[in-house]
């Protein structure tokens, strides 16, 4: 289904052409402070470097419930995004074509229909969703004194005519113990849930990640401080312990892999079996890693103020 | 809360040295045919290489409820493995002590007590429960001639009075296209969520995974078979497109920790903020991942079987 | 939470005066031809009877997602009915004012603050959303030849200055047997639920209901038919043995109170727990039942909707 | 599915002639005394009046998990009640055979197959995991001096070799102001629903109930106090206004049919369609209703605890 989150929810509708994108927040806390520069600066973050984008929306999010004199009623908190570009037209070719390294045969096999224009659904324009969402968590989280804040790790530049991925750090600080759940519920395995839930995600790590598998136990564990601070001396399982945050800052990474969407003749399967080329055109991002570091932040924030739950 | 999954859905129980743990897996379709053979022998494997440990459990699983004549009925079956050594004296000195490494301080922070026997509810002890429902799963996605086979990939021998951490790959062969959320409930979302959850854990990687970050786009995108044969070339994507199968192999690969529980004095955290030092006894495995590769599978198992859905 | 349903889900926001009230609906099948005809009469039957309603919308919904070429993708449908009066000057004497037979007090105290324009969330006016998702159920049930079909049972007309309650009967009709679930999920408990969540709802009973408690267990067991036809001679269990349907029609009964507000003095509960008397103005109808009915099929609608499931 | 709540949360298991029956409370919070005589107390309850069964089972309540030295862990609490007769010969007759208001027949069309012993998982010996898991409930509800009581308000004596159902009403005394959720989530639906859930219920109402559909208006409003005490002068509405509690009593009732077996010869409904006539024996109560009182409180215990909330 479109929802995430149990106690901080999010659920999330549109299609790339559809009329409008947007979601209900469902479970913020009465009383919190909405700061519109805050929703805006995250939404103009998520266009960082849309260079290779001519598509160029400003993305205004439009709040239609859930807010009474700028502060939070605890009631569900609508938002919708209008697509400002609906012709689609510019995606007949598309609809009996799946796109190597996209969602368009798997879409099929799974409904038996799809809106074709643009990606439709699947189309990584859901994540301003996300980002207006984890806006709103954001506001929660700063109340806490809790900090989200996610960086560039490793990208580099795309060739002519390609693409390139890249690694995506991110740490939560202010974060105190307690948080999360123990078995199936780990705060590690929700985040690792939310990050490989984003467009192109590949690889999630928390800590030393796959360094881990190279380290003795005697490394590996991390002391406590002796001096009467809380705390660890090390930070090597990223401050989570079987699940649930040590008050440490949590610490992970995950990897994007490049957008597939290529301007040049691309070779597509067809319903019958058979492939036929096209040449793209459209959106197409070379270098998504800049605008996914909010998307990054969003989806922590938005796993942070779950579990911080509310009612 | 204690429970995995929608449609195919355990609920899990039990402390290291309660009466018992167990579990009930709900939503197991109808009409399946019980095989405890491969109960058995998943629950042996779970025993590979447990050198280390003093304490050896058969781990024989009681099946209360939902079959009739060995065929399940569609109704929750419960199960549960009865523990055989209650001792707790041997424990007294973890009362108050938070090992570092372990969950003792953040369970505490998280519920304001715990059962410090032998880690309680955050012992590792759980993934048995993990590893007799998989069984289950099994046999609901043998009926449909789908397979799910792990092995080890990176697994260093340990040091003396030292532990090791290691890789584990799996594969996942004969699943139909279509099958999988896209936005929040990707098959590679549920499958991170899945493994991360797994004591020790801390890296998950679909497909090229973090080497994805290094290629370009045009070596990304798998392309289209021209042979007319459905798939994929190359497998770069790990089976797995926006979220939802292909019907190419599902690959990915997770990273686990070694166990910090290491047969040598070792400085623990008490409630008072002070330090004090014990020399741990009892269960330390000096190397977990061969007997990891069963719970990698049975945590695979019960996301595949519960997408698949049933009523 | 504000969500209804679990396969064909509901999540619902708004306000009596915020910009828009309206929904998500998730888990409509794709394939689903949309009737508009059907929304819109639906929207009016709501209106029926308005005679004491200052406030007259014409509740136009607009739906934003989900939809191509008038036919459902599978993905989330959206839809937004604006709020066309936001004066909130005239509620001013509700805000520290708790009106006798409202939700005012107890949402205070659930909440801290709450939106009193109009009853906020807490007002008859999110029936409208509940109407909207209802036609696009009825769609998806229409496909299946079901006919879910309420009307007014009891009914007295209202005195001068007065308001009354009545009692709704509702019939599904087409429903196979085998749809429900046993123990907590019961198609009973279920739409008991949903028609104890409308508004003014005070009872609920299936088949003889209450009636029965005076019925011998002689009498009671509804006896097969004899003749070769699938069925049974009498329905007093209203179609429905252990919470499964058993393909005769769905019969059920609710009782709901008369509206509160009065167009004359009235004594209001204030903060400091002291009374003070208002007379309230704006919307009050005198009779809400006739137009209770559309809302009583929508959420039969959507638990038959919810519980024939879908992917 | 077979799992009732979402903070307190009951997951239920077991056939009639399984080897055993029973549940895991999940969401339980910590620290609370586990009084073992309220548990026994509760379970005897429900085999009061069992004078027409010739099953007599002490029913002994195993818990297996999640208590530490008389304490609640805030772990999962799994309880077994073992079966102590599971002879299946009795019941051969019925294996091919749908007996008249039974859910043989609804429970066939949905599943397929059914265990076909004493009623299988239909049968209302299933209420004793209820009852268990309702004790559990009311231990956490005694902490915060909130009270649950039920009593029969309407029960006939059952002719000879016939049955009786009748009427139960229930009052939750020291409930606060605020508990419950507006629009879907009422507390007055969540009651309905598990009521509704209980074997044999056909009815519920809330304070006035159907009597409400008889009242003006200006009758129903309950007035609040003037003399400084919070509080209403009537509680027409059972303590409940918006869905949300009010402080009051909480006030509601319940219809229940009569068993449907009787000791004489009853047509039943082959799986060819064709009638064949059986005489049933083994377990059949003459007149239910005395035992389900306690049923009625564990269910409303278990929506009270499940609104309290917990982590």
């Amino acid at each position: 289904m479109n929802t995430f989150g149990h106690n901080f929810r999010l659920t999330s509708f549109g299609e790339s052409h559809s009329q409008a994108i947007g979601g209900i927040v469902d479970g913020c806390p009465p009383g919190v402070a909405v700061d519109y520069d805050l929703l805006l600066s995250e939404m103009a973050r998520r266009h960082l470097g849309a260079d290779a984008t001519t598509r160029q929306e400003p993305d205004d999010v439009e709040l239609l419930s859930g807010i009474l004199n700028g502060v939070t009623l605890g009631t569900p908190i609508a938002f919708i995004i209008r697509n400002k570009e609906q012709r689609s037209t510019d995606y007949n070719d598309l609809a009996d074509c799946y796109r190597p390294g996209h969602a368009d045969f798997t879409w099929q096999q799974r409904y038996g229909l799809r809106d074709f224009r643009g990606g439709g659904r699947a189309s990584a324009r859901e994540t301003a969703v996300r980002v207006a969402a984890g806006a709103l968590a954001k506001m929660v989280l700063r109340q806490r004194l809790i900090n989200v804040e996610a960086s560039v790790l490793y990208n580099p530049t795309p060739a002519e005519n390609d693409s390139s991925g890249g690694i995506i750090q991110c740490t939560v600080r202010g974060l105190p113990a307690g948080v999360g759940n123990p078995i199936f519920g780990k705060l590690n395995a929700c985040l690792a849930a939310a990050i490989m839930s984003i467009p192109s995600a590949t690889g999630f790590e928390m800590g030393e990640g796959f360094s881990a598998a190279h380290m003795k136990g005697s490394e590996w564990a991390d002391q406590w401080r002796s001096d009467g601070s809380l705390g660890t001396v090390t930070n090597h399982c990223g401050g989570i312990q079987g699940g649930i945050s040590n008050g440490m800052p949590i610490l992970f990474r995950a990897a994007f892999h490049p957008v597939a969407t290529l301007p040049i003749p691309t070779q597509c399967l067809t319903p019958l079996g058979t492939t036929k080329t096209i040449t793209p055109h459209g959106r197409h991002d070379r270098n998504h890693i800049p605008r996914t570091v909010v998307v990054v932040e969003a989806m922590t924030a938005l796993v942070i103020a779950d579990l911080l739950g509310s009612s």
